[in-house]
């Protein structure tokens, strides 16, 4: 195993995990105790079920396996909070989490204090030391995991509230939530030919599917300074971009002729004019934000009515390299509480992290020599290597410090219930 | 329009309206919030629903038709809970209705008291004098509607938490839930041949499919003097009743052989014992109860086996007319709150009334001369005679005060989430 | 078993089965070998199938179990050709049929060949007395299968032809296709209340399915005299029969919404007259002619339209045996080669057998007392008695040796692709 | 455009125009007419639609646009034979091309003669001089077009036979068919580390897929001398493979679980001895031929339980490059008509030409650079860049002159009808 993780004392430890498990608590303050209920869609997990599956991760790989003398909270929650690991038993078929009405929030609430207070008395027994290797990358990946399910509380949340006929708000945006009203123009910077080397580098964490770092031979190609915007979308749109096969991917025009697709997720038309959901509530679509919340078979298709394409993953992980290593001040993450994309202005300059995560041109696969994990975990990115798409650079519904420069996200090209949306190369 | 109803004094609908929309809430009473949303299949929907949709029932047929000055709650609810009235504008999806998690159960319960609240103002308009016959009717079918979603609050809250992996009980039974051990031996009444009336008659209240009395005439034949017991059904499940098609009808064959069905729902083996769950939770099978939970597939095959068959729906009622046209003190309804059927002592005589319906070897379809409610409430029941078979008698789910020897239920035949279960004739 | 067959003698039986077999052939006569081929859906089989499977019948059920001594044709072909007899061992899925281009149409007809030649044999050997009892049952069987085959034939011939896009005929009308562009007007004619015996009585042979005659008490009621003719039915879609909910039973507007249902099948419109594809090629939809091609909820809509509805089949027969015992010159079969309903004059006072089915308001269910086959060919009726309605009368595609007053035939509601239709009762 | 065709002489255009032509029909040869119908799966097309398909795509493209004068044969087969060119208008669906029993193949036949005789009067009008680019282009197309029709007709043609229930051959191996019993033992040759130019370079045609050649940095990795043998595949099997989620994608383990996937297609199991379907007939698994009939989710979990993986097209291309770039004297392809892939010789040396497809771990995407063709074949290649994967080398099905070692075939992860098997990197 490779995956490196800081050496930290135990306190510092025990603060973020305690930061991070509150933060998960916090995301859902705002609903109501049915909301943590509903399962409108297969792919989209009710909140209750993130709440257990991420205590269950703690509880199933960390305590019980290493903390000796640990009792389980109740066997019977095994069943319910797995995932997809084969090696850890049989559990309730994912498009069955809806009916999970038992056990119901107050015992899934108990069932975190339980496992937190047992996670800070486990810690604790390490003193003022650091952790054993092994148990230290256990806790990042716990740690890491939930952060990846925060992201999708929100935007599972983000389904359910806006799939209902009330289109009720989930909340206002935070008082860090300023506005930008103007778009920098786009530009396009040059990247040159040569060898670069892909992969994650140093000593922090990072996922499996990062490793196995390695030279890649990229030809010269541009890439522009922002993502593309609702209004530029929309000039897609009123082309006729829906109409016209011949902008489309084959699949990817089957699928929006099946689904009738003519505009991004949570668009409605009204009165000629173009609303969305956001988690703010529905709202006029604002022409200056990224466009989020459509598939990789609506980007591609509005890359080629543009005449230009997607970047490659290695070409956008060079680009953000050379022009945007580190998240700015300006950057949108989920601590921002915006709860949607923001125009990039022109003084933010190059901005590839944060907003919306970006399509690219690039298959889902295992990089050369990589390193899938061993034991049960090696199920956690590994399997999933096929008939997805990868995607770049966070989104306003991710943890600030759970992105950079090289983290691979993927989703089926279908998929756009996530954030998502696209940067153009040439 | 020709349903009757018995002149009322206003102070005894009052009274009546009040006794049923509370009993409603009574049901739900041991419900946690989580189990008024879910919606494991389309079949099924949340008690939320049955609350907030038998609620629109009163405020859009009576209050907004005819209570000049109505507020409506809250407009946008009229989506939500219309079930499939067309003549009513447009609704939510059948399937869909898991995703309300908004309006929240607060906000129906406040939904429920405001119109309940301007019910008894309006009805109270008409002083200590009678109702317009037109509004007694209305009312009559209000609160004919909240009882029969009464016995699906009952079914629906079992499907949610018998399909819970927790398999926790609803609640126990309550004081007044005897046991009977020994169950009266199987015997076959005749009833002989000749001309029957068969339908409604008289001056209390019934569905227009009564409606439509006429003659009929029987061949004679004979039926049980009680339905068919689990034990009696698990010697049919031991000689290989779900194995040999020539017992099945070819629909039923196919849909045993797809489900992979080997026992009635809710029943599961352990150890070579089967367990059943009930609304008070898992428990060993009882030999002497009535067998529940199959659907016309199993009932007609089971008879098949025996070598006789299901009485038609005019038999049925010629022999209850003659052997049990009254409820007795030991009939079970769900007002004896047992929650479950009972097995019928030696005393207890013919009993068709309670305990389990009971399919019928007829299809749903409309008596001779039948006369469909006029407007909207002509949806009520007429455009679902067809694909149905008819079932009657009423379970441990019914309101004692609903049921009647003529009463028409009606499922499709691979049903079984209601409590179903079969007599024999021949 | 109490199906009757007349005492004939063998030489009798010789040439009826010769007669029948041959016609089975010359049905076939126009076709491409291609189009012996095809299972465009699941509910249609190939003509070859067809061949295969009426001639595995005589040599499964006669030859091999009575023929001492005789060799099967081939032993694999029981696998391709039994159709649903589970008693007789695996056989191809049902949609899979469209799959079995070997055997090739030469080697059926070789297998119709040896199976006729050792039949005539067989039947030989009985010299000039007639067969024994159980023999001619299984031979009459047989028979009356293969005539059922043959109009199977004719409609899943038209279904291939008439969903090919070329749009071809299958033949010209016969020489005694004679045209009649008069209708006479629909009037009707009463039927008094009363107790009438319903089934099969006499010596012919039946199905079993019309056994267990019974007497049955019928309201007075009006039939008319005539079925409903495409120009009535245009005056239903042209006002709206389609679009209005009201007239529909909810599964039937649930089909004709899913399917965008606006006309009977093998209609379409051209410039904004009506053709239909017949088996003589695509012609102007005829005025006069009798409604055919529409399913049971067409014909339900279509009666509620009109304030009427359909007959029970206990009234339907009970008015053929007044008006419509036998079939006249001028009736409609298919050895009249018109392919196609065709109008009632005046003169030709009531009509009820030949045209086109008529859909009645009686679900397939078992008469009182009903007897099933026993054996094998206990599979034959009575497993197939849920779910279905019955048409009465016969159409332009059955034999006239076929059918009979007390024939039962049945479909499901949604299927229309036999020549189907409707006559009014009030 | 960039591809490049020879300048040739009209005359050995005419010569191979007519050779490929006839090719066509040489593999229909051994057919009955019943087979040219059927389609059992929607990816699989009926042998006429092949024939009738080839002929359209000379017809429109060449003689319709540029024959002045050309009369269509038939216009309305353009319905019928275009197969995804949505902008050559409408078209029958795909999984309906079953249904087209008409036109029959006589006349299929009649218009390939006819298009032919037109191809031939047209191309003799350029006398012994070149054809025109554009037109040589589209000639070019269109014979490339009909070989990759004649490998689809060889494995449409296997999977209609092979899922009859009769198993009967297509054919006897031709006489060139030897046979090889030992098989070379498997070792791996290293490729260094550097960067490679990839895609197709020179004169002769390829297609827009293979264009963009461009630069890539491979590391250094090892790759098989042979394919993976049918005994190599039994010991997967028996040692549990299909059963062990962890060798599986995700996507494969779901697969082989819904479709209860076992083996290879076209292996069945008998008294313990593995059998497969051939074109030669059902014949026992041969231990040194080289599996075939295996998925991509096959082979990724056969590479994954060896401890190795696939290569990627890159690493394919650069070693077939080195050591396998021309097809030897004992390639196997149509033309030796085997029929079936052959065990690989000591003496064979690398052998990466022929046999098998090999699927890549690379999915199919654009190179850099890409260009698509312009016009209607603009929808040859590029609109199914998505969610497919690369398969290189060609297979027993595929004519000699079709293949070369930049050749990128693609099919989706979970088809196996094609001849299609798995080389070792690691």
């Amino acid at each position: 195993m490779t995956v490196h993780t800081h050496p930290q004392q135990v306190s510092s430890w025990l603060a973020r995990y305690q930061a991070i498990r509150q933060q998960s608590l916090n995301l859902c303050a705002p609903l109501q105790t049915e909301d943590y209920v509903a399962q409108p869609v297969p792919f989209v997990s009710p909140p209750k079920w993130h709440l257990g599956h991420t205590t269950w991760f703690f509880e199933n790989f960390i305590l019980a396996a290493h903390y000796q003398g640990y009792q389980c909270f109740n066997e019977a929650l095994n069943y319910c909070f797995n995932s997809y690991y084969q090696s850890q038993g049989p559990r309730i078929l994912r498009d069955k989490r809806g009916n999970l009405t038992r056990p119901p929030l107050s015992e899934i609430q108990r069932y975190r204090s339980y496992v937190d207070q047992h996670m800070l008395d486990f810690l604790s027994t390490f003193g003022s030391g650091s952790l054993p290797g092994q148990l230290a990358l256990l806790l990042e990946v716990g740690l890491q995991h939930e952060q990846q399910h925060q992201e999708l509380l929100v935007t599972d949340i983000k389904y359910i509230l806006g799939h209902n006929p009330m289109h009720q708000p989930y909340t206002q945006p935070g008082a860090r939530a300023g506005k930008v009203d103007a778009t920098a123009p786009m530009s396009f910077a040059t990247v040159p030919e040569g060898v670069y080397e892909i992969g994650h580098k140093g000593e922090g964490f990072c996922w499996d599917n990062e490793l196995g770092r390695h030279k890649a031979y990229l030809q010269e190609f541009q890439i522009a300074n922002r993502p593309v915007t609702n209004e530029e979308y929309m000039a897609f749109m009123a082309d006729g971009g829906y109409e016209h096969f011949a902008y489309w991917l084959d699949d990817g025009w089957a699928w929006a002729q099946q689904q009738e697709v003519k505009a991004p997720l949570y668009w409605y038309q009204q009165d000629g004019q173009w609303w969305q959901y956001t988690l703010n509530g529905l709202q006029p679509v604002a022409p200056s934000e990224p466009v989020t919340h459509i598939n990789y078979y609506e980007a591609d298709a509005f890359a080629n009515w543009k005449g230009m394409r997607l970047p490659t993953e290695q070409e956008w992980e060079a680009a953000c390299m050379l022009h945007s290593p580190e998240p700015t001040a300006q950057s949108n993450f989920v601590e921002s509480e915006r709860w949607q994309p923001v125009a990039a202005s022109s003084e933010d300059g190059f901005q590839m992290l944060g907003n919306t995560w970006e399509w690219t041109a690039s298959a889902y696969l295992p990089y050369p020599g990589y390193p899938r994990f061993k034991g049960a975990l090696g199920e956690y990115n590994g399997k999933f290597m096929v008939n997805q798409m990868v995607l770049r650079g966070g989104s306003c519904a991710t943890p600030r410090s759970h992105i950079r420069p090289t983290y691979r996200n993927f989703f089926y090209p279908q998929e756009r219930w996530q954030f998502t949306g696209l940067r153009l190369a040439q």
